[in-house]
């Protein structure tokens, strides 16, 4: 059986809790508290040396990390990964976009506003976040515009990576108020067979010491 | 006939250069003058509402960007994508690491750095990237110390989107020399059959206004 080690509480994470749900493919989850700094411990560094989550380690002890990456091992095979190459090239193109421009700055300004509390040291740290997350809200709104999906006919992974900071996009001080087809999609995305919502707490998954 | 709209002193453009000239695909190529804000103009967000380049227009009109996304549909049916499953998803997570991590670093370092002339306004920002942009190498490193490449037994996308920062490291006053099996890999690239330099001057494509 695969395992997982991440936090529910990460939108990253939630990528991959969301895509095994859709598959329904059987795995164990550990908890990896990442607002407690258990990523930053040197134990953890022997696992991941980018001292980050989610991980995702084999039956054979083989490790993938990189949720992107991760969720499109797991998507092998099956129709979140569009069959047609140039639609498969534009699920990829959303993907990187995602890490690139998108998750930095919904990610960053959640962390300081939902979990830190807006401190004054980071405040315009936070608005450049928030107007990086504005940008890619935009360009996101423009393409949903035309097509119901981000990708191709049907829904993919690209919906699936970009659904996950989107949708808490109101804990990044940033509501969707302002992107109507943004806001349609999510509610599209929440209707797909095997949905799971996010968790908003830690502490679900299997506590068994994940550092041998 | 492809056409790649972009700028050869670009590390995101130079990726698409040199899989195009590895797989020997004809093509042509408009030169977008960056470093004089031509990607910010309206015309060109037209094109690309990310304002960004490269980006590849197929015979039929259709688009696409994100440099790791068109090498990735480049270089479909090619040995530049491993076969294997597993060796694949490691290839797309040192993408999504490049995109996430490393691209971030080197590249802002480098426009600080070689384009601006280390601004005096700007320090703080250069010293913070050039420090994401070791811990960056440090990963690859390590790595490196094991493997000769960075996904499966050869050369793949994962070296070439790497490679096109990397070994430029030096433009973003980071030079390699803490790096030995970085520099290595760096040095195995550049014999790789259709190896070609990055270009270090614009101007050498097309110059048709691609502006229509």
């Amino acid at each position: 059986m695969i395992t997982v080690y991440g936090d529910y509480r990460s939108g990253n994470c939630y990528k991959v809790q969301l895509t095994l749900s859709i598959l329904g493919i059987a795995h164990r989850w550990f908890d990896i508290d990442f607002l407690a700094g258990e990523t930053h411990s040197d134990a953890w560094a022997a696992r991941n040396p980018a001292r980050r989550i989610p991980l995702l380690e084999l039956h054979d002890g083989r490790t993938l990390v990189e949720s992107n990456a991760i969720v499109h091992y797991l998507a092998r095979g099956s129709a979140l990964l569009p069959a047609d190459d140039f639609d498969h090239a534009r699920m990829l193109q959303w993907m990187f976009f995602e890490q690139h421009r998108h998750e930095p700055s919904l990610s960053v300004a959640r962390l300081i506003h939902w979990y830190h509390g807006d401190p004054a040291d980071r405040h315009d740290e936070l608005i450049a976040r928030q107007e990086g997350a504005r940008q890619a809200l935009d360009i996101m709104e423009q393409t949903l515009a035309e097509d119901a999906w981000l990708a191709g006919e049907r829904m993919s992974l690209a919906d699936i990576a970009l659904f996950a900071h989107t949708h808490i996009a109101d804990q990044a001080g940033v509501p969707l108020w302002g992107w109507p087809r943004v806001t349609e999609w999510c509610a599209r995305i929440e209707q797909c067979p095997g949905f799971v919502p996010m968790q908003q707490v830690s502490g679900i998954g299997d506590t068994i010491d994940p550092y041998p």
